[in-house]
């Protein structure tokens, strides 16, 4: 049996020998061991990947009594039950859900939900229910209490916003703290906003990029988890950008869920630690 | 000989016919012309290299007569003369005297300006010219004068910022417009202004890069020459991005200088146009 | 009307002069114009885009004459038809699939055959149709006779090779010169042959890639369309190297496709010359 | 005081856990602790980095008691003594010798040996001593002996072919087991031997690179250490590669040799095990 440990505490001498020790003692074998240290903070992270046939009961008390404050989190390598929130483009929702349905992502999607009904007929062809939820003529509160309604219903570890055009509000991003993926099309913090390609065209940049951030209240602001860049010039039209730079979403989008999923992700002060 | 045209004008029908027809009549034979049509705003912008054994002294004329309300000019070959300005670092000033005492780049750096004496040395042994400009107990106008005396006394055809650390007043920039290349160490738009590492830390980005733009009155807006990026991720300290991103400044300012020194760039409403 | 003209020749003066004249005199506007002279064979390649709403009936005509000796070819921008060949991986066909599904390439998909069983379904929900043509229990010349059979079935402008594991004879090659584009697994010509990504891991190198070519006679041989690379470290097996190296298959096929397929590849002496 | 632990042998059960329980009873401080398993040899790499005010004395025995049969060393971080060899082209050299100069590189610079005369001025102008020594009217054996005799007397901890153009003999090699990294100006395997970049453009690809490797008998075969590309198309010609090239040679001989001089490899097998 795999299993995945997290810890986050203040840095001290002997972490890493109290951690170790304690695998061995439990008759764990560690595949795979990433620190680090943040310098300024003087935190330590570490990802620990272990096998072991004996059961992970008392790991985490026997873990907490050694490491006085610490945050520790220990995973069975369960895939991830997640919900995606598309609009109308299709190429980061069809690259997902070609992955879903070959199985290549530590996740199952269990539902779409959009708010125009462009993508249900992508959806439905790979057998994931689609949910519609407009935006029109209702309140933004009412908006967001039916999609997270219909989220709920599918108890989901994440949720992925893949190319979903309304802004959610602070009361929704609230009750998914480090929940929320987000594939912002520019290499934030660049472009903000919106039409990210236009300002690129505008200002005359010679690459655009793709950001995916977890969501947080501020809009674009979140934790960045993966970027991607590729070279233009002064022959894109912003149409080229905007075409161009789908290939750059995707990746980004997939990269980040890839980490993501596989719980190899910390968030400190807004700043993504990530053991590859 | 060779020769490099360029015409900027309004995009109209029958423009490359009338240009490599005038160029066919007068003997000359074109090696490689390329051209951009800007649909927003329907403006041509060609650049034509081209050989021939008789002069070019009517060529200007004989074009300007054809395209009506054309801008046109026809270079030699001849290696432009540059002067660098720079304060402390030396990871891109270095790297344009190896390529300049090398004969690598189509320029001759005429002389070295600093407001340190840090890089007197490096300078000197490459029999360049190095003249300190301290900034200190001067007012700005005092210092700038100081700056474009020595410089004009060269005279020069462009600028180079090779990570001088002070901004040029309006008054200056306007004396030499187009004409001033500077790096910035950020992938711009993001990051403008001091200690671009620092904010890059800050922000948890995964990516760093640098620009070197040309120079106006705006600090770090004026149009974007060539932009460089490298992966980092959360063991990056800002001291780890700031060594690392030399690279990426040295690349992008060499690349651009290369690009300018050759006669490849059009400027057009704070874009550039760039024919490699 | 949209036109796209090809010529390909012997380098003299006055060819583009020529070209774009007779272009202006037929009251074409040319919206795009690429050329290339290869020095060392003195050849001259050009691409040029043209609109005009008079017809393009004697305009082949017309240019041969004053271009004696010139290969000239002139496209309207019609969807090219094409037929892909697929064995059992998923992630070319997969990506090709959703191009095709909306509208992405400046092709139709006619149908798929493969060699297994394996894709009929991700293909069909797709509504292509899907021929499953086994090399099991019959000769070379039996197989490749029925694959012919199909693809020809559907008139088919292009061949792709979306990872298909058998080698085709250059008997059937040479029925299909400069129209079936294979996708290996490695970045040519490093790695030819089978398991390029365990030649790769068993080597130690430190990037891998992916390379797009025309197929001819010569195993993995022919002419480079595209070709793209990605780091890896010694933390990658044999098996995480193809997995990452999926992406970069996908986006060198999908790229030098779209090449093709906008007719901005020329062939000379097993190189290309593309006018993106 | 920093120090750097470098351990290697049979993957078992434990080893984490002795080697920081070894390290926290001796009282040092971990600041960086990163490992790989070579899963098909079942082999352990192991690099740490730590602090501590007293001694490192009988650290290594300690943990060769308790590891039986691993290879462990122990480094401080004093800078490697190293020996240039160089031919006619520069840009590797004087990007060394600038690094060295202003003490970027954990390494000193203690001579150049060329076969030409040409680097020798810029190798003064640096201060460094420059050694000529010419292959012509002398054996092989001769001129190798040569070579060893002057680089012997600096005591080297590496030997650095920096575009060094003669083939070093399997007697030569042997002397300096680990100890010499070149630069191969193709992303090897692609391209061994003579003229890369010809053979590139004869090839027709899209990318071309640069690869630093350990020297072994076979020549451009040995372990790979960095690997650098750049996109290239039909417009360059073999000499504009060998251009263009120049950046990824410099590039990738500047990261192998920060690697090796900070004690972050691991060879096994003719692979290199690298912690960045």
């Amino acid at each position: 049996m795999n299993y995945i440990l997290q810890v986050q505490c203040l840095d001290r001498k002997g972490l890493i020998s109290k951690i170790s020790g304690t695998l061995f003692q439990q008759d764990f074998n560690i595949i795979e061991m990433k620190e680090h240290v943040e310098k300024e903070g003087n935190l330590f992270f570490m990802r620990c990947e272990f096998t072991g046939e004996s059961g992970i009961a008392d790991l985490k008390t026997v873990l907490e009594d050694k490491l006085i404050d610490a945050k520790i989190s220990v995973h069975t390598n369960k895939k991830k039950d997640v919900v995606v929130f598309a609009t109308k483009e299709h190429h980061c929702l069809a690259d997902l859900l070609i992955r879903n349905h070959f199985g290549e992502m530590n996740a199952n999607i269990k539902c779409v939900i959009a708010n125009h009904n462009d993508l249900k007929d992508i959806t439905e062809k790979f057998g994931v229910p689609f949910h519609l939820v407009s935006h029109l003529e209702k309140s933004k509160p009412e908006f967001e209490a039916e999609l997270i309604k219909i989220a709920r219903s599918y108890q989901p570890d994440y949720l992925v916003l893949a190319k979903f055009l309304r802004i959610l509000s602070p009361d929704f991003v609230s009750q998914f703290p480090e929940k929320i993926v987000n594939i912002h099309h520019s290499f934030l913090p660049a472009f903000i906003g919106a039409n990210p390609y236009r300002q690129a065209f505008d200002r005359g940049i010679k690459i655009i990029g793709a950001t995916a951030h977890f969501v947080t209240d501020d809009l674009d602001e979140g934790p960045i988890l993966s970027q991607k860049t590729i070279p233009v010039d002064h022959s894109f039209t912003a149409d080229d950008m905007k075409k161009a730079g789908k290939e750059t979403e995707r990746l980004a989008l997939a990269e980040a869920l890839e980490l993501v999923f596989e719980d190899r992700v910390f968030v400190s002060e807004n700043k993504t630690i990530i053991f590859k």
